[in-house]
């Protein structure tokens, strides 16, 4: 039963003043949305979610996604309301160097932020990434626990702004979330009609529930103005809040009309308030319109904040709930109890590495066709490990066969059969959404997902891949069709800037590997790594499998794939004589490149000239290496050197040097076999030896 | 009235069997959806669109646009049929070097493709923009004209597939177009239920159609299934298209229900048929269906040739009584017909450059400011000049004052008043659709258009930034709030890779002002640059005015902002004794940090350096000077150098070489006011100087 005291009102009106005097004290900041949010705000935290505040990360939380993070504010004050650590000094703190309270949520930084926000729209993609994480460990861990009786089961709720719901990633998202039927996530809409411009009329007319309607949402619409004067009807909101949660068959989206920066005398209702501080008469206003103090700043009731932080009790007293149910279900599901346990730690099973495939040296392979056969022979052993592709599961080599796809069962198709707790994930042509949604299914659980597309589409997909390499979370990206290698498509599908953008972001790994076994182990490394996101880059065209050594390269034989962990190693020797010698020139080169390199050094051996050819699958490894081994593997004596990629040379000068040489590729492609391409411009064995004999000349001058 | 003979009927399936024979051709490719669109695509060029084939440029034309343009032969085999210039060889070098019939359609390479299509949604999105174009080209040529009797009215028409529904891109703009309530565009939504996964049923469920409405738009189902057969009643479809046609208050979407691939006897209906050649055996069944000879490839009959090309007389009859009506208009309206054809010949008016503003030496401004001063200074004499903001028009300074908005009557706010054939764009929270429609803009007329955001947000723009620049199309990007000189809304809104990525893609022109005079330069180049796009980077923050002398840098004087438009230039000489001297030291700068390499010359030259400070606001056009240029400004001898950008080193390595130092940010930001930010990250004065110090000793080592 609902319950909404004077006390809980005097709260709401506390928030509304510490939002206006924080945003005040530091000058600017965003106001608005959190004066007018502060009562759907406040009802999802002390009424609505389960929750314990001493125990953000206790796994039975209901997940909170404040889609847009410029109201930051909206999610600090309750977590100072409701005792998660923020205390008034971090309020008084905003936005400045060094506070707990940043100008966006900042997740790992704040307790109690499950995830970045602030670039509009990622905040509610990434929460249909949370309702899947859930409903497969529900399906990992409880599939056969009635609905509700769970302690897998709890609900996403997520605040969303007008501009989340104009941003594309949020439409793309929102159809999979009705197409998937998430009966787990609930999103408040906070339809203000009021964004930077103003009245968002001017720009934005649709009929937004309608659209949701179309997607297959259970909409509902709580409006505070209706009547004509503005009623904050907190009951209202919590009896539509209930029967979203109620409805488990389809997600609910409730459209809350508010006025923004309510109850602000003056700005109330404009874009003014959105993003500026109120000014002090105003803000005095404000505290008189509310019966505070004018000439007080962060002026909290100590009754009240008594009566707020009586949620931690609660909180106790659910978790302790929860645990009982949990406890339970550990003692029937000894099995699933200990994978628990496991990937809750993030740690791979002893042994699981016995399962990569080797692959046979002197046989060309697409480096996308061995990851496929990677993620085959693993994903028995590693239940944790899911994802899909954007539709093009056979082209990405994406499937992890054998355990169904993860789709309502009335959604199987002849291709492919499913269940809602399957493995195998279809984004359709949503590429944006996709790497959304895999940044919440990382935030949501413990679970570890890919998503796959052509590298090209890489573009759609940037804003998440920031996200994912600013939060530190480990999402993964396959990235097939990698260079001007996919041929007659052309130009429009040709990756010639995105390895060197990709590797741009900082903490984004980029791993492009040179043949078969480097794929194996650029995997290994990829799923050891669990606080940064990485994206695998493979040929659509067939390679060589070299023959390998077991250790590093040596006089005879090549170097292990050991190496690969390292980011660059030495696949290849400078040889005179039949012994390692110091190389005349190094050739650095990655993924289908690696070839071009091979060849050179033996056509310059031909002409007396010791080549050592550096496979650098991942640039970012090798820069994480001491800096004794990056010596090793490119001696600072040797100045000749030589990069190869079918891609720009930007970012590889760094490497060659002034007297380096770079084969690239430095406009867009065309549409032709790729190997008339690769001859077109110049990206053949002959160019590699040409540029190494021109580095050598420049080394020498 | 609607004809439809046995001959159309032959050439609908001529075209089926030679989409299926050059895709076995050349053995790969897209012949499904070419083969059941083609009642649709023939009904297009010969029945409902005006076109003239011999002159594919006629400013009087309908616009097509083939969004999914992995169907290319939907299109080149229209452009065959009707007389464009493709003939059957063309065909027959499907996806080969040098083809006229490239994987995808590619603008200004084939001669009627008004925009290259591939990344699925653009083409959708563009078409909005094409739409734009017309109703802004009628309101500045001939407002007055009542309805579909201006020489400048003509219909946008869009066949769409079910991956450009999809896209989030689309959904930005496709709202924007019910908003807008563009009549003038017509979408046949290619629904054949088939993508790369095979039944879209596995990812893709939602109400299309609904959707749509809910955007505003008219909305027909042509369902060629409902009688249990599959009926391709071509007529049926006219009236639905002559129905979208004359709906001229708000766009229209036609769902046209298909069967892909119908009538390939054993693969329609099928993903396999979508990308990939049938095999012979199968390309000689559906010659037999069809009642051609399985024996004979590229095999069509003269007579129905002569008959699709009845369409170049009819065009040219078409163009001829426009041509009438276009010459009366011209009569009667000198003024604008002066405008039309100064614009249509990319020609600036005479001395128009005389508007743009001169800022005073000493004040601080921001470069944003900057830009809006020069925008409005210019708005009057380039009425062609259009553009607004993603929702942030106050931030970016892009509103051109007193043209009024570009919205329906019923959509102006309290803030914005406005006409359909206003100026100011708002395109809301969708920066993708800002991008993919300015794109459209240009493509579909004469007029220069511009976006605004923060530059961190074209991160959501690339796929349709990397469009404009592979077309070559002059779309105007403005960036502001370009470093962590933003401040307090931290690391999700601060660009720090963003320089360097949108510098890697090939043909874009990213230029970062360093003074508010280099603001009015680097915009006259950018509207004199008429054949690839340009983006402009600037501040939030107040940066320094300089006072500059009226040509090259002296010992006493500052360069003039000449050199802005050469990309890179000698702001402040090296100077000793009074005179110039070589440089000891070259600090190359962009944007905000020029101020600190010219604060390091100050205090190097209290030591005795003589320091050189290069202004190099845009890369690219500095790599378009000549070498003896660029050898002027960046002496080969003088290898001690600093770059200093508040972004990555990445692509500087170039120009400060073995020797040289980076002053750069190489991690993300943080909340924090920009000075403190500055100085936490040590992008400052002070580091300017040891680096240059540093170099110094490097060079001389």
């Amino acid at each position: 039963t609902f319950n909404w005291t004077a006390d809980d009102q005097r709260a709401v009106d506390t928030v509304r003043v510490l939002a206006a005097d924080a945003v005040e004290k530091v000058g600017n900041g965003h106001p608005g949305t959190a004066m007018s949010l502060a009562p759907a705000a406040y009802l999802l935290f002390q009424k609505v979610m389960r929750l314990d505040p001493k125990n953000p990360d206790w796994m039975g939380r209901d997940r909170f996604i404040l889609s847009p993070g410029h109201t930051s504010l909206t999610l600090y004050i309750q977590l100072f309301l409701s005792g998660y650590g923020l205390e008034l000094k971090d309020l008084e703190a905003l936005r400045t160097w060094g506070s707990l309270t940043p100008g966006h949520p900042e997740y790992k930084h704040t307790k109690g932020v499950e995830i970045t926000t602030g670039p509009l729209g990622q905040g509610l993609a990434s929460a249909v990434g949370f309702a899947y994480s859930q409903r497969r460990m529900r399906g990992l861990m409880d599939p056969d626990a009635a609905p509700g009786t769970s302690p897998f089961d709890h609900t996403v709720w997520v605040i969303a702004s007008d501009g989340d719901l104009q941003e594309g990633v949020t439409s793309e998202a929102s159809s999979l979330a009705g197409h998937q039927e998430l009966g787990n996530m609930v999103v408040i809409y906070d339809s203000n009609h009021i964004s930077i411009e103003d009245d968002t009329n001017i720009a934005y007319s649709e009929d937004v529930l309608k659209r949701y309607e179309a997607y297959g949402w259970h909409t509902q619409r709580v409006d505070w103005t209706k009547t004509g004067e503005y009623v904050e009807d907190a009951a209202e909101l919590y009896t539509a809040l209930e029967a979203a949660k109620a409805e488990t068959s389809k997600p609910s989206i409730v459209l809350l009309r508010t006025i923004i920066g309510y109850p602000s005398p003056k700005k109330q209702n404009t874009g003014g308030i959105h993003g500026s501080a109120l000014g002090s008469a105003e803000v005095a206003a404000l505290k008189t319109e509310l019966g505070f103090d004018p000439e007080k700043h962060f002026d909290v009731d100590p009754a009240i904040l008594a009566h707020a932080r009586k949620v931690i009790d609660r909180g106790a007293q659910a978790r302790a709930e929860w645990t009982t149910g949990f406890n339970a279900w550990k003692s029937a599901n000894p099995d699933n109890a200990a994978l628990l346990e496991r990937i809750e730690k993030k740690e791979l099973p002893a042994g699981w590495e016995a399962q990569l495939p080797t692959f046979q040296a002197g046989k060309d392979v697409s480096t996308r066709a061995a990851s496929g056969k990677v993620l085959n022979a693993i994903g028995g052993v590693l239940p944790e490990l899911w994802g899909g592709s954007c539709d093009l599961a056979g082209s990405n080599n994406t499937t992890i066969e054998g355990f169904g796809s993860f789709v309502p069962a009335s959604k199987q198709t002849d291709t492919w059969s499913g269940t809602p707790y399957g493995r195998v994930l279809h984004f359709g042509i949503r590429e944006h959404a996709a790497a959304a949604i895999v940044n919440g299914i990382h935030l949501g659980g413990p679970t570890r997902a890919f998503s796959g597309t052509f590298l090209i589409f890489s573009d759609y997909q940037r804003p998440a891949i920031r996200l994912s390499a600013l939060m530190g979370v480990p999402s993964i990206y396959v990235w097939t069709h990698d260079s001007i290698g996919l041929g007659e498509d052309g130009p429009t599908h040709q990756p010639v800037e995105q390895l060197a953008t990709l590797r741009a972001i900082p903490g984004l790994d980029v791993v492009r590997p040179g043949d078969p076994n480097e794929v194996a182990a650029a995997w290994k490394k990829i799923l050891e790594t669990t606080d940064n996101p990485a994206g695998i880059v493979l040929t659509r065209q067939n390679i060589p499998t070299y023959a390998r050594g077991t250790g590093t390269a040596t006089a005879t034989e090549f170097g292990s794939t050991d190496g690969v962990a390292k980011g660059g190693y030495v696949l290849a020797e400078a040889v005179s004589d039949g012994a390692v010698v110091t190389p005349a020139v190094i050739l650095i080169a990655t993924g289908s490149e690696v070839q071009l390199a091979m060849e050179a050094r033996e056509a310059l051996a031909a002409d007396g000239i010791a080549a050592r050819v550096v496979s650098m699958p991942c640039v970012e490894w090798f820069h994480a290496q001491t800096s004794e081994y990056r010596e090793q593997i490119l001696p600072a004596a040797v100045k000749a050197r030589v990069s190869v990629e079918a891609g720009l040379a930007l970012g590889w000068r760094e490497f060659v040097g002034d007297a380096g040489r770079s084969i690239s590729l430095e406009h867009f492609g065309a549409s032709a076999d790729y190997k008339r391409l690769f001859q077109e411009f110049g990206i053949t064995t002959e160019a590699v030896t040409a540029a190494a004999r021109e580095s050598l000349a420049a080394a020498g001058a």
